[in-house]
């Protein structure tokens, strides 16, 4: 299930596996509020990737826990990288799983922000353009706020309700404390210094409302989708 | 222990904590025979770093487990990363924790490669010309290779005798294999395309030899080493 | 109005102006179907500037017409630069215009596209990061969105009602024909080398539907709203 | 004429144009004393872009009205961009007109300093180096000082007699006053951060002796010299 | 006289001497017809350099012989480097004499293309820009080409009479042929993949009309200019 | 015997010569404490290139004589490049040198800093993956320490008995001073700003026990076996 929990010789031969499939998971170190850990757009993918590997026989590579944080990166904790080294890591790693014979990759980011998202699909496309491989790159909550305006409020975001039950579904250890409601003010359009000057608490949603059961459900909501967008590409000529 | 299982805010009154002291774990997928997983040179660093963080409160950053690799760049699994990669996504992660308010750092890396180690001291060279922090890289092995020509041969190397041995004190179910005494037959001085026509096996030494007992000793040595260079650093007026 | 109608020395005093905000037009070189010119993506930003620039007393730069395209890339005609290409130009074009004395910063895209703006924003960050200066980045498409689900359909798009509506009002002869109803079907979340295998008439909606004026409304719609979002970051207090 | 007022499928067909020549106008916004215009680097190859496109049956691109300005950097209003900003966006530029079928390619600035043609034409040589394409980049200037020594004195320069007349010939509602004679004292071989300490005016040359009708004078000489040029080009075997 | 015959410790007293001079002689490995060595562009500015610094009491860093070469980029023998390594070369070896304490510079460069000289001059102003320190930087054939049109023909250039009588005067033993008059037939304006083919023998002017007089007496022009131009800069404020 | 000294008439005959070899003398510019020139780096691989170069009639380049320091880098005299510059500057050299027709390349440096190895390494690997192309790169010191342990103490090092003793025989003229003995007591695995503040003298080792006869004695053991070393790279299938 690890990819790097086999040996040479035994990557040799897992890599002809029909239909192989090969999930990247992409981290971040970043504030979620006192309620949730550095790590929760960590855990998510990585909990994803594992639900899904066990579906579909997937490899899972070592997660990159790193990520491009904009509107928390003066928040404590947060460490964000540029969307530069971003992309060279992760074309380097898609590269590499090319060259060592992979045809089917998932880049599965827990983070969404705007030049995360976009460091990695250039990542992805420097590759594509080059090399014959089928590539995925998603965030989780490109699923997960499918849900939005249904199970919760339209504007449940970062740290929210959503993202607090699903860190109590998958690390109930890791919950701290119930969280406040809170909302993003950031001025529209605005490129700030400063960003956390109009967002309190890096939160934005209502994660009083979580649960770990609505947690599981989310998560499995995600896994099943995905389950079925990689089989959509296992299937498509190219 | 874990830097992202903390919330901003217990990150915030952690990092007042007197010399406290971060440690990021540089691994690699990196072939190491048939004996050993890809994951050998992030299961080194990554013990080592959870036994020094228990001995000094240190706290570990997410591994970053992707390396440069140059003789083993073209075996089955590999996953080698640019140098420039590797700089910039370790630089970015320091210069964080620094932004942060961390005082001390460990760069701690299980793969040794020339280009690898040069990539962590530049970012880490990067960093201390320009901020006022104290930073330490090395790899595992610069420790290790102390116990050369004592408890295992002067020629003991990639994948072989004490790096099996270690695996098995740290993941005995990694270990798949006895292995086979091969050599490194790489011409002095060549810089080659395909290294791996010189280099029967990916292995260097002799993994027959290998033990857990052994492995344990030499992981003890290189944490009581590593503890006794921190403390000097601490200790350090710059 | 246009900045570079001024001379050296009418620049001088005009820059002392209270409150003068520079608007920078991008555009790009895209296909929009057979009924839309290829500038289609610079027009629209172009006149809102101009009608903007009429209620502020702004100065408009020097409209730079190239962006990054991902899906319409391999359409005839598109001229799509790199992502890094765009932040460059835009970087430095903002630098000097703070080195000008210039305090208040609009960059208005027409086109939307998520490597395009994060370029943008990127661009504007470096220098907020840096100097005191106020920016705003924003394509038009963000203001005009609103009104999908009210006057066209949710999924209205590239070369869709709105946008073919936009151009008959803003330059009537440059609207060719009457365009055909069609869909974007990219796989969700896939990186493609031929994202137009998916994708007739590089048209995104029902440009059947669009009336000059429909586009004029939208077109006063966002410049009434921009004004505002303007005016809102001139009384800022950053 | 315009390459982006064209639909795509109109620029399918114009592309197969026998001998079908595309012009990429370079502009700067650069002081030029207090008689001429911000753009007056931009006017003028646009000009001389438009006629030539009339005899030539040729595509002008849309003008990129940015450029590298050495001495004048330091006055006011000037936009001065990195020298690898405008060569990418250059190279990105005709890297696409290749793609897109255009076989024959004229880059026309109006700027002439050393940085910003060396820019443009290493854009160029990349291109070439890598694609069947023929590239013709110059300054009008480089035409236009043929007639110095002639109809204006040998040391006409910047904003002098015939960059003024040229102005008044094209748009003769910027030329803002009479301006003042004026030299360039920029000590020889010196690189200065402030090199306008040498220069008052931003004028080098004579700028009361101009005339719209020496403007239109050079202009025409321009043209024609510039369509010889480009027919060469078109007969050339490469 | 030479920088790095020096100590640390006699360098450490050398720098403190009033109006000390640098002088970083740039050649080329470069064709310069049957008739001239290689090091054509490497012997003239190093002589230049010894004769001033004789007259100076300068000292001369260690020649940095490669260039980037354009017209001449496929002769046998050329080897030329890209823009961008000279320029971070040059500017990293400015930027450590002024960290040495060395307050004025000459960059002094044998071959004249217009990329290179491009090169070397942003290196200068990268310097310029953040450092104190006085900096020059030219061709010594922006002197010697004083002569065209005196002592030899107006379009005397690349191994023609002046370069052909300097090395006559500098490397007699270097001179290996008569050589014959040619010239450079390069269509104006055009890039070209392979720019030789319209220049046969890589000369441009007549070498059979040099001699080692006239080579003297030329060397010793630039010699003189020089001197005067450096003492110029020592004299200026800045 | 030198490159440069050929016409392009010569090289072209030249280069088709059976087993040519070129070397490329990588020097550097540092301080060698009190005793040694700050050319001490660059007067040694040369010496070595020239009688290597006898030995198997070779050609030697110009030598590059800027290197990266690391622990020297602020004392007086020192001229530290950029790793960047380095590996830019000498990838383009070596591809410059295949595009010539050269097919075996020696890159000799006298510096051996971990920093400065690597990028030449790195140079050497980004050719000879994509050419056909033989490449040694080394520090002549990776030779000449085979005798640590042997002719001089195990810890002999920087300006230290060798190093001495080899200048002595190379340019006694450039032996300034008897030196002194010392030691570099940098703290292991710690990267500096200030490294020079652990070590007096920039000398680790015994340079009053130097002599010329042992200098002679180092150099020939170093050209014999580097002269074996390439025969074998000559005769290596690839």
């Amino acid at each position: 299930m690890y990819y790097d929990e086999l040996s040479m010789t035994e990557f040799s031969k897992r890599v002809k596996q029909k239909d192989l499939v090969a999930i990247l998971p992409i981290g971040a170190v970043e504030a979620h509020g006192p309620h949730l850990p550095l790590s929760t757009d960590s855990l998510q993918p990585e909990h994803v990737a594992r639900e899904v590997a066990k579906k579909l026989n997937a490899l899972i590579l070592p997660p990159f826990r790193y990520g491009m944080c904009s509107s928390t990166k003066n928040y404590p904790g947060t460490i964000s990288i540029s969307p530069e080294s971003l992309r060279m890591v992760v074309r380097d790693i898609i590269s590499e799983l090319v060259r060592n014979g992979v045809k089917n990759i998932v880049v599965l980011a827990g983070h969404a922000g705007l030049h995360h998202i976009s460091a990695l699909k250039l990542a992805a496309q420097d590759i594509v353009d080059a090399k014959k491989v089928k590539i995925m790159v998603l965030s989780d909550y490109d699923i997960a706020y499918d849900l939005r305006g249904k199970v919760v409020p339209e504007d449940d975001g970062h740290a929210g309700t959503i993202e607090t039950s699903r860190v109590m579904a998958i690390r109930p250890d890791l919950h701290k404390a119930r969280g406040k409601k809170s909302e993003n003010r950031i001025p529209h359009f605005r490129v700030f210094k400063n960003p956390d000057k109009y967002w309190a608490n890096a939160t934005n949603g209502d994660p009083t409302k979580a649960s770990a059961l609505l947690g599981r459900k989310v998560n499995d909501y995600i896994v099943k989708a995905l389950v079925v967008h990689i089989k959509l590409m296992l299937r498509a000529p190219e």
